[in-house]
């Protein structure tokens, strides 16, 4: 059974999973890509997950078994447990100083196609967007879960991201407490309603940014892409919907289908402009049970990782970033213009520092 | 000019350092371990860096000649400048949604001694004593320039941990205001206080987990090695002060050596028990100016990186940690008892699984 700790002075909390030492490659920090022979999200291994969760397969074909082409298992080293599995984990008893709870939760692997591919980038729009349709489905599945608070949605790839299988997937982890993230977003989001009107901060920001326009990548109907003010990362971007949509379990048909293709896009943008690098997203929604009224705005954030989160970042929680958000934003904008969905190359010239912005909303 | 911005939501700091950018091996996120002939850091081969700041040398050795044991000298690509350098940040009229400020500060480095060796733990005690004075030395130097708030001391270790030279060697970031972490460390460690007589949260987590044992690694006179109950990264350790000690920059002598020799033995057994990890470790200490009775309790933290950062650590403020630190503080115990300074083999028998604690003070 795993144990949730919280730090009693800096509020994050720790999953302690001794499981999740036990999975392939978790001692050492650069993992092997494993190969399609003996990588266990391939067809044919499907007796190497635990038994499916849900799947879209062709009509006929039987669980567990090939005919699929998005599959949604249980994790097999999982950081949380469902409650049904019983277990006690002994609390101390001063729980002011080390504050504890059971690791009850969910961790379910979505395992985003047939082909052993790296990236959801090699992907068409219309596989993109049904495997986005499962990212939803999933959203729903879990906010009906006794005891879930929330869930975030990860994608790790590349080794130096996280990686630990090179087969395309992600993974959804759904906690019985607020995260620390979503706790400091929730509470400052509830600041600026006070402060603004019962505004939604998210909501202010998009506005604000699209007059600006430096930071914006693209805005389509129902999305905007923006690199944010304080990116953490170079290429830092976010996809946010336009309209005030707390929950992304509760999107309608036709955003989905225009994220899956907008989050292509920015990606095969990042790709290339990068050249292939590691990256995460994650996509944040708003907690459960879903309260339509509520003061928060799903996103997914894409962090390449090109650079080190190293001693300085996780010390102070101050980030050390060299590329503007405002060039990364320019760059993207015109790798995707450039872009019809046919291949592109990097800009060889380009070597990170300031150029002249060439749209015509900067107005900074 | 540097520019220093936050993140209006989750309040986190990024300093946007374009000349960052322009360190050897920064675009890449494996850098190359430099070798003897070309190191900046070299005897040798002083001209390479920025004018020293001061350094430990041989009577009549002139500065930025050969002759020294440390070496302070500027950053040559800070994260940050002093406010004398100039230079203007224009900020956004909307400092609610976007704000930010010049990006003034300090960014030195500490070239740790004239060998090109990876790790302080090659040191023997009286050289890493002389170490340490150094580091306490720029910490007072630190609190005298105007401006600062806060200072500090990092040291990443092999590239995983963001390392870019492999000669040993710190960094000291001082900030014009009080990073995110050290905010939140204030913040409830007053409320601690508040709600118990005036009492530092620190003294009673040391005073507690002395009584408890299991996650204490070694007590001697003045300080305490712990892993601490939320420990993110597998075998976390902190040194801290048994005494109420809220700056670093003002520990007495006699602290300060036993603080060398107890640092040296903990990396040792950490590098023992995980096989020459890669690491961070940070002097964590009160903001400037120096108040006596200041709210805060200094410590070095030790991060071995053998995981990774991943997209759910990032998105959620939740880590994954698959090692508990009763394990770890058993496991370094046992090689710091092994230990008196001559070499260890790691146990290939350690698994990392919960092995039964040895310790009369488990009172867990």
């Amino acid at each position: 059974m795993p144990e949730l700790r919280q730090d009693p002075i800096l509020g994050h909390w720790v999953i302690i999973s001794e499981q999740r030492g036990r999975r392939p490659g978790s001692a050492t920090i650069e993992r092997q890509a494993t190969t399609e022979a003996e990588c266990a999200f391939c067809p044919g291994n499907e007796r190497e997950t635990l038994p499916e969760i849900s799947a879209l397969r062709a009509p006929g074909t039987a669980p567990d078994s090939p005919g699929w082409r998005v599959r949604v298992v249980p994790n097999k080293f999982p950081a949380l447990s469902p409650a049904s599995d019983g277990g006690e984990v002994e609390q101390d008893a001063q729980q002011d100083l080390f504050p504890s709870r059971p690791g009850h939760g969910h961790h379910e692997v979505i395992i985003e196609g047939e082909a052993h591919t790296r990236s959801v980038t090699e992907f068409a729009n219309d596989r993109m967007e049904e495997l986005v349709c499962v990212y939803r489905d999933r959203f729903r599945a879990l906010e009906q879960m006794p005891g879930t608070r929330s869930a975030t949605l990860i994608k790790n790839v590349g080794a130096a991201a996280g990686m630990s299988i090179s087969h395309s997937h992600s993974q959804l982890i759904a906690t019985p407490m607020l995260s620390p993230v979503l706790e400091a977003e929730l509470a400052a989001a509830q600041n600026w309603a006070r402060a603004h009107d019962g505004s939604c901060i998210w909501c202010d920001i998009i506005r604000t940014e699209r007059q600006r326009g430096v930071r914006v990548v693209e805005v389509r109907e129902n999305l905007v892409a923006l690199c944010p003010w304080a990116s953490r990362f170079p290429f830092e971007t976010w996809i946010l919907p336009v309209a005030h949509e707390a929950h992304f379990g509760r999107t309608c048909d036709a955003t989905t289908g225009e994220f899956a293709t907008l989050l292509l896009d920015v990606l095969r943008a990042i790709e290339s402009r990068l050249t292939n690098p590691p990256y995460n997203y994650a996509i944040h929604s708003a907690p459960f049970p879903v309260e339509p009224t509520g003061q928060y705005h799903w996103r997914l954030a894409i962090l390449p990782r090109v650079t080190r989160v190293a001693g300085y970042e996780q010390a102070s929680g101050v980030y050390i970033n060299h590329v503007t958000p405002e060039d990364a934003a320019d760059q993207l904008r015109r790798s995707m213009s450039l872009s019809d969905g046919s291949s592109q190359q990097p800009d060889p010239s380009w070597d990170g520092r300031r150029e002249a912005s060439t749209t015509a909303t900067d107005a900074e």
